[in-house]
């Protein structure tokens, strides 16, 4: 077992780990960008080798960092994972660092802000420790478990707190809905696109539309990554998201600065009796995530009453998606 | 006429003038954040309140600002003009500001980032100055005619310049799409959601599907501001921009940032004969823009030629939108 005070240690050098890696994406980008390019190298490259390039020695650097300092730590990343022969579920109970090392590549690529670096630490399979930087943005979110979850540390999460604002009463209506489009574009019927946009025109369109599925959300967000996503979401500046097709080094970090910002992320997909099964905890390795702000305590209704009666109420506008996970 | 070297004041002026606005909307941001929450003030006001008693605040300060230093300007705000009786276009050849206190008003309202105050000055119609401040990002955005756009004074757009990228050979595919969904999720047959809609799915599906419509754009983002998305076309990060619905307050300041960026805008709207007809500008009252990025040169190919073909790339896989304009 993990002593209190070694998680302390293992956060502080998480939280360092990440603003540096934070600070070599910034560069590489920089690379890019007026007055400090290196025009050799950007020519040899396409903008897919550089962030491929990026992705390979981030991660490198992650990794070596914390091999020399906790040589007994199991890592799984993204690029070392995407390598490997098959898609299986790696995270046991050992304690593990789940990483990506760049978090919305395509934004990366184009060089649009919403990039990071997201480093989760897990004991016994639960996400404790989560880091995301995103440096273009000066965001850096840190969170411990039972300590809080932090921007740029020094501004506790949600960002409305006293008091925590309950979830509206008609919600998804005055809810901000985030979503991401993803990378499966096929055009077949029933897919998971055209699941997708059913879905997320369900809960667009005016109350009473869509045969009653109309949810009439505030709005609808897509910033091209998930890491950033659940941030928001911790944050209180999104209400909800919804999203299948991530994996675990997407949302380790970022799911345990949800939850220590109070907020639930169970499954995007409705089982058969929406109105009466349980919502379970959402499975790290699922590839299919519903997260809800925390809500402060409402007329006769608890923040948890209400996150479970929102996330029900998204169950109903929503289609199952079809992202296969083996051994998970 | 107003000589250069006047607008170069006007500039410096609109500029302190914008990140002073920027600074009252983070207060009052702030005051609804941990530890700065003046209680008794957020307990008398519910969210939309809080919201427009900003928007008029903020929005009276610019205008009093101005009328102090250019009593002979013409100002018009967008909370002003709410208010007023018609809907009429109000701008004509007098030096005039155009004016949004907060942009991303949704946004506010939930401390979601992504909002802002835009400041545009137009001469004999045309905008020559724009400033756009989103405080809680850091990020000021301004441009003078002939002078260049800039991120923070320091960074002059688009982002990548040395040299500017040519647009992807097979765009929309290779780019980032942003657009809106806006306030109008009316459930009618062919509305404007509906539009909107098929037109998303035609940007984002697989190349050949959706008959032959599917452009596969490599990412589809929705910031909830106009305003931004302008921006961040400007800097390059968004390739592409399409939208009908808002007004000449949210995009006067961000056409000039696009304008000097080298960016292109035009109207949302295909024309009949999509492969053929000129492409003209945007009418800055006319409530449908699409927008496209900065593109260097290509084989056998101007930047401006590049940035044609995109405009004409998206009208084959967009619908008309209805968005009414009276005297526009």
């Amino acid at each position: 077992m993990i002593s209190d005070a070694e998680i302390e240690q293992v956060y502080q050098f998480a939280l360092e780990l990440g603003k540096n890696a934070g600070k070599l994406l910034l560069e590489a980008a920089q690379k890019r960008m007026s007055g400090d390019v290196q025009l050799d190298e950007v020519e040899k490259l396409n903008s897919v080798d550089i962030v491929t390039k990026t992705d390979e020695e981030v991660e490198a650097f992650i990794r070596t960092s914390i091999l020399e300092k906790y040589p007994d730590h199991k890592f799984v990343g993204e690029e070392s994972y995407s390598k490997g022969s098959s898609k299986e579920y790696l995270i046991d109970d050992s304690p593990t660092w789940c990483i990506d090392p760049l978090d919305g590549t395509v934004n990366f690529a184009h060089l649009s802000p919403f990039y990071c670096v997201s480093i989760g630490f897990l004991v016994q399979s639960q996400p404790v420790i989560g880091i995301v930087c995103a440096p273009f943005l000066q965001q850096t979110f840190s969170a411990r478990r039972d300590h809080g979850a932090w921007l740029n540390e020094t501004v506790r999460l949600p960002l409305q707190r006293n008091p925590v604002p309950p979830l509206p009463p008609t919600a998804p209506k005055g809810c901000i809905f985030s979503c991401e489009w993803g990378k499966d574009r096929r055009d077949i019927p029933d897919g998971n696109l055209a699941r997708k946009v059913e879905s997320f025109v369900n809960m667009a369109t005016e109350l009473g539309g869509k045969g009653g599925k109309g949810g009439m959300v505030h709005g609808v967000r897509s910033l091209g990554s998930a890491t950033l996503d659940l941030c928001y979401v911790a944050m209180g500046g999104f209400d909800i998201w919804w999203e299948g097709g991530c994996w675990e080094w997407d949302v380790c970090a970022g799911i345990c600065l949800l939850q220590e910002a109070g907020g639930l992320v169970t499954t995007a997909n409705p089982p058969e009796d929406v109105d009466h099964a349980p919502v379970p905890p959402a499975k790290l390795g699922g590839r299919l995530y519903l997260a809800i702000r925390a809500a402060g305590d409402g007329e006769g209704e608890s923040g948890r009453e209400a996150q479970e009666r929102v996330v029900r109420e998204v169950w109903m506008r929503v289609r199952k998606l079809d992202y296969e996970r083996p051994g998970a």
